[in-house]
Order: C-alpha cells, then sequence, then structure tokens
C-alpha cells in the first residue's frame, strides 16, 4: 500500500489545469506517492504529470475519474488515515506528530468543499489559518512530514538530473 | 523598506491568473510584505488579493505592470539583496543562514525565466531540484526564513478571523 496519497478535490476541466498540475507535481517533489484527482476525468493533466515523471524519475502515479467517497472508503479498508487540509483546521505544527509514520490520503481543495468531508477526515489539519494555496499547504504538510528531508531524495530511472549551481543551469541527461 | 517583497515574473493574463493569485496569498500568509507582477498590468489579480487583505487584515501589497529591471534596480539601490527561486539553484536549507535578516526581493516565476535573471541575482535558490510550483517554492522558502514562525502571524485589522477547530469552520466575525 502507498504510503502518503493526495486526493484532489474540485478540480474543473477549463479552469484548474494549471493548478491541478502543480499540486501533482508537489506531491510527487515532496515525497507522496500518488495523486487522485476526485469524480472528474482530466487525461491531460494525467499526461502533463506522467511526462515529468519519465523524465525525472521516481514512481509517482496518477489518477482521475473515481468518486472521492470510493476513494476514501478504499483507503480507510485497506487501514489508512484520512487527513484533510483546511485553513479552518487544528495547526500542522501541533498535529503532526500523531500523523508520522502513518499511511495517509491528503485530501486537498479548492474553496468549495464538501461540509461531509470536515467529519469523515480523522483529522481537519490547518497550514495558517489564511486564505493561501491548496498547492502551498501540501508543500508544508508533506515537509513537516518528513522533516524536510524529501528535498533531498533521490528520484531513480529518471532521464534528467540537476546539478545545483550557482549561477546558470546544470542538468545531467544520463543516455 | 519592505523587508521581504516577491516579484512575479512571467505571468500571461489569460493564462497565469489563479497561479499568480496564489502566488500572492502565499507571500502574505507567508509574512512576506507584497507582491509586484512584473511586466504585464493585471488589475483583476490585483482586486482579488486587496479583497483577501481587506477581509482577512495586514497590510500586504500588490502592484503589477513595472518592467523587471526597474523594480531589481530601484530594489537594488535601497540596499536589498535579490534572490532567485529556481530549481536549478543551491539548495535552500544551505543557503538560508545568510538570508535571515536581509531586506529581499524574492523573484518567483514559471519555466521561461530570462537568462539574465540567473546573473543578476545574489543567489540562485533551489527548493529541491525536482520541478514543482513556485508557489509551493516560495511557501518553503519563506517558512525557512522566518523559521516557522509564519504560521503564528496575527493580520491586524482583518474583518475575519478563524478559531481552529476539530470539525467544521469556525469564523469570527469583527464588526
Amino acid at each position: 500500500m502507498a504510503k502518503v496519497v493526495v486526493l484532489r478535490m474540485g478540480h474543473r476541466i477549463n479552469r484548474d489545469k494549471r493548478v491541478t498540475t502543480h499540486v501533482g507535481l508537489v506531491a510527487r517533489a515532496f515525497g507522496a506517492d500518488g495523486m487522485i484527482i476526485a469524480n472528474v476525468s482530466d487525461a491531460s493533466v494525467e499526461t502533463s504529470i506522467r511526462k515529468v515523471v519519465k523524465n525525472w524519475g521516481g514512481e509517482f502515479f496518477v489518477e482521475s475519474g473515481r468518486p472521492w467517497k470510493t476513494v476514501v472508503e478504499d483507503w480507510r479498508r485497506k487501514g489508512g488515515m484520512v487527513v484533510h487540509l483546511t485553513m479552518y483546521g487544528l495547526p500542522v505544527d501541533e498535529m503532526i506528530d500523531r500523523l508520522r509514520g502513518r499511511e495517509i490520503l491528503v485530501i486537498v481543495g479548492g474553496e468549495k468543499m464538501p461540509g461531509e468531508i470536515f467529519k469523515i477526515a480523522d483529522f481537519n489539519v490547518s497550514v495558517g489559518n489564511q486564505p493561501h494555496s491548496e498547492i502551498a499547504a501540501l508543500a508544508i504538510f508533506l515537509d513537516r512530514l518528513f522533516y524536510g528531508s524529501e528535498l533531498k531524495k533521490e528520484f531513480k530511472n529518471g532521464k534528467m538530473r540537476i546539478i545545483p549551481t550557482e549561477k546558470g543551469k546544470k542538468v545531467e541527461i544520463r543516455t
């Protein structure tokens, strides 16, 4: 079973392609195992993210279209915990110790989240109590969960790898 | 002089409204003083962000349309430092000690960043070396800069304030 999977709620095909792609890329870069886009199928977002996985490595999965309740029920049946990131929840820095080492479905969304989610989640967790961005909230949540170590994660079998540098761009192309 | 200001590069009016709004809201929520959208005027993004400031408090400013070089030159003239967030740069956790307490213009952008920026910046800083999101990179950068204390920041004179809660939404409306 995957350790940490992101469930993206409220995706609208016409308006949210870029934001949802960012959610997926952040999930991958910050150490989650995959992203599920709830309710709506969006092949173009799936393709964008798979292209990054192919080029940059690792084993991140992406899928879309399953109803969110089915995703949550399946996750629970396997013994996983459900965490909902929301500006209304309890502070991440107070909650994170209880969440480390667990199998977590991280629910993120936009403004219009079904009220039911607040009840169904094991924990409603806030990254600050100001309105900002589900992309930023997810990044900080995963950063706290993994103690910042995710930024040093190696992604295997990628075609490209960056060599960090002071000025400019250095990329190692693997053949 | 403002302590930390975000310079948003590469904004395209038709495609980037949501992402740029997220950048601005993250800048505000994570303790920056303002955001400048380079080169392009976008009144609708400005309005969205000002509405959040009015409702949720604090003194964040937003402007758009000035050429990026003018912004950088003005900042330098006042003695400020310029940091460019890029996946190609040196790791944030190695760089951050040198940046704390300084007046910083944080440059963020999308994929197409003028090569000149890499040279002009005092520091090119990466938040991981994987492709993800300027929104997430900015959040993590400011979180590191302020030691995570920004998540507890009080925003004065807002109309609304969230009372963190286990389930549901509690908002205090100030009259």
